[in-house]
């Protein structure tokens, strides 16, 4: 073991900074066993104290936890163009900057690792980039917000409306004061983007990435689609299409025998799909401090016992936006004879067919609640679009998409 | 890019050898992006065709899918000393021969990996080697073979006898014709001794593994557990206890919330727990030929790409057997008064407490089920021992480890 240690400059001592640090003293002698080095953290930048130049020419390693955009992207490239190793666990950062930011590593010559950026401590990243790296993956999808995960799980199992399961996870520390990010699906987009690019080895914006969040969901949707068997997951999908990649997020129900169907609470759950592979599941915690800690930890003991690659664009793959799903359609109507079969009239014309219906009375209205089988998403919404006008409608329908595979 | 091919001796040519050399064909380009060059498999030893010496010297990297222990053993030692990195599937090898192995990769600088000796191409083994190497694994555990995971899940949801369930399995081409080695519980202990290496950094041998297998279970068994809510796995649990390590497989009851209880088929899952990273859980198909293939072709490139660490031992953990569980209890009794008093007596003397119980009367006779509250597994043998000598038992009591844990 060489006498020198590791110096390791840290940008950021929020909640996940602390940690690390702590992490970082605790775990000395098995990050040596496992580097080959002692580590030594040779500087922190707090707010308003703490000078970036010094820490950056103390280090060999800068492990940026500040987030946001704003000076982390600055600081990131100043540190690469000095040919510092950055670890980072900043999603914003790579998902709006990734292109910029892996040119600057590349010229470089140094890593640009961030584990910690998706699902926290589950290791998608390195799995996808270095396991998975000789074979073609096809789609990459699952549960990448814990927040809405958590809020869904808990409107699940109460009964809760989506105003008061918000509530229970910001009590809970689950969810921020201005939960925006988190239940509109940006957090969700943002990591995404990044599985896509490195699964797909093509550059993935932000701005091509579709998504919807959990925030119009109504109790009795989940309560219905339980007496199918459905249970609601906010899911982002990335995959090949068409000879592009479609990447998205939206609320979506899965079946009870999908693998991402049990995981509830602030946990995360991601699946590759190769024809190599058939499937790989990987599940865990969401994004706590520690286990965000760990991850970026991982990422510097990977950088000091040897190199790993540094994603590079193989081939620039057109993005897609039109898919197949199917959908839950949730409808109060007119209790009166004829309604059922002018609404299957219209999914029936514009080829839309259904799975199941389960249809009750509510004195004057009644309420269908219906499973379609996947279709492209364009004839769903133009049949949906002439359902919304039809004179014996209640209320504006619902709907929902279902992943429809079964799994063993 | 270098213009120089990776020049990979390859030595066997069954299924998963022949699957090998085609995903290489298949995916040169792929791993040329990857890896910095063309892959070329420079020499095939097929079984009494093909010169070692000659693959030898062609090659840089060997990658060993011959199976079994001799000659595997002796080419790889020689291998590892000509100073070529070694990819390897081969459990037995590693679980039987890792300290000599590891030794010579060291004392040679290069490296030896078998990520596709555990779980297929599920990446158990980089996860614990690398993104979780420095922090401190408390428990590895999981269903780390498919054989026996698809005969439980087939007696769980046809209600088959082992042996109809094994013959299926047969058919199917997930147990061979002689399935000992799977069904007695051999293969788990071998993956099992490798993870727990790894994950604890001492050497554990093939003879410190209790193991159980599957050829005693009782279709009633999984139908009363049914009720109780239980599902039956092969599990395999390596873990810190009392300062040392405990690993072991057995049959075990798991509750319906358990992450792992709703891995069916010929499916393998591992969990990983650690205080920093609180759980994490990866799952994926066993051991087929194209995903073992990919396994190893990953290991491949990782090799090429850059340097990752060799397994060094950091401490001699003692071996630990005395440990803790839950048991499920089958008892056939004489339908009289007193009998439940008689038997709960003998638990209580033994400090085993009851956490449920189903009675079922049969003409004369009566069946009772238990689940009881996790004991010093001594303290259960002991009650278990006396129970067995009780004058109204009509058949030898059945007991069955059950994970008590409930998970969110």
């Amino acid at each position: 073991m060489s006498g020198e240690p590791a110096r390791i400059g840290l940008l950021g001592h929020g909640t996940v900074g602390a940690a690390f640090a702590c992490l970082v003293a605790e775990r000395a002698e098995a990050i040596a066993a496992a580097a080959g080095r002692h580590p030594e953290i040779c500087g922190v930048l707090r707010r308003g104290e703490g000078d970036f130049d010094a820490i950056l020419d103390a280090s060999e390693i800068v492990v940026e936890l500040i987030g946001g955009t704003d000076p982390a992207r600055e600081y990131v490239l100043r540190a690469l163009a000095a040919g510092r190793h950055v670890v980072t666990a900043n999603k914003q950062l790579i998902a709006q900057h990734g292109d910029e930011l892996f040119d600057a590593a590349r010229s470089a010559g140094v890593q640009l690792r961030f584990e910690a950026a998706v699902a926290g401590a589950v290791p998608v990243i390195r799995v996808i980039q270095e396991s998975l790296a000789p074979i073609e993956i096809e789609k990459v999808f699952g549960i990448v917000n814990g927040t809405t995960n958590f809020i869904l799980s808990e409107m699940a199992s109460t009964g809760a409306t989506y105003a008061d399961a918000l509530r229970r996870a910001q009590e809970l520390g689950y969810a921020e004061a201005d939960p925006a990010e988190d239940v509109e699906g940006a957090d969700a987009a943002a990591k995404m983007a990044i599985l896509a690019r490195l699964a797909f080895h093509t550059p993935v914006r932000l701005a091509d990435v579709r998504y919807e969040g959990i925030t119009e969901i109504q109790p009795d949707d989940i309560a219905y689609a339980k007496e199918l068997g459905l249970s609601l997951k906010l899911l982002g999908v990335a995959e090949r299409r068409d000879g592009g990649v479609s990447v998205r997020v939206f609320p979506c129900f899965l079946h009870r025998g999908h693998p991402l169907a049990p995981i509830d609470g602030p946990f995360n759950a991601v699946m590759v799909e190769a024809p190599a592979i058939t499937e790989i599941t990987m599940s865990g915690p969401g994004a706590g401090g520690s286990e965000t800690a760990a991850a970026v930890l991982g990422d510097v003991v990977s950088i000091l016992a040897g190199k790993a690659p540094v994603h590079a664009v193989r081939e620039e793959l057109p993005v897609v936006h039109d898919v197949s799903s199917s959908f839950y359609l949730h409808l109060e109507v007119a209790d009166r004879p004829g309604v059922l079969a002018e609404i299957a009239g219209v999914l029936g014309r514009n080829q839309v067919s259904v799975q199941s219906v389960v249809q009750r009375g509510l004195g004057e209205d009644a309420r269908l609640v219906m499973v379609m089988h996947e279709c492209p998403e364009a004839w769903f919404y133009k049949a949906l679009e002439e359902i919304a006008e039809l004179e014996f409608l209640r209320a504006p329908p619902r709907a929902i998409r279902v992943i429809e595979e079964e799994f063993v």
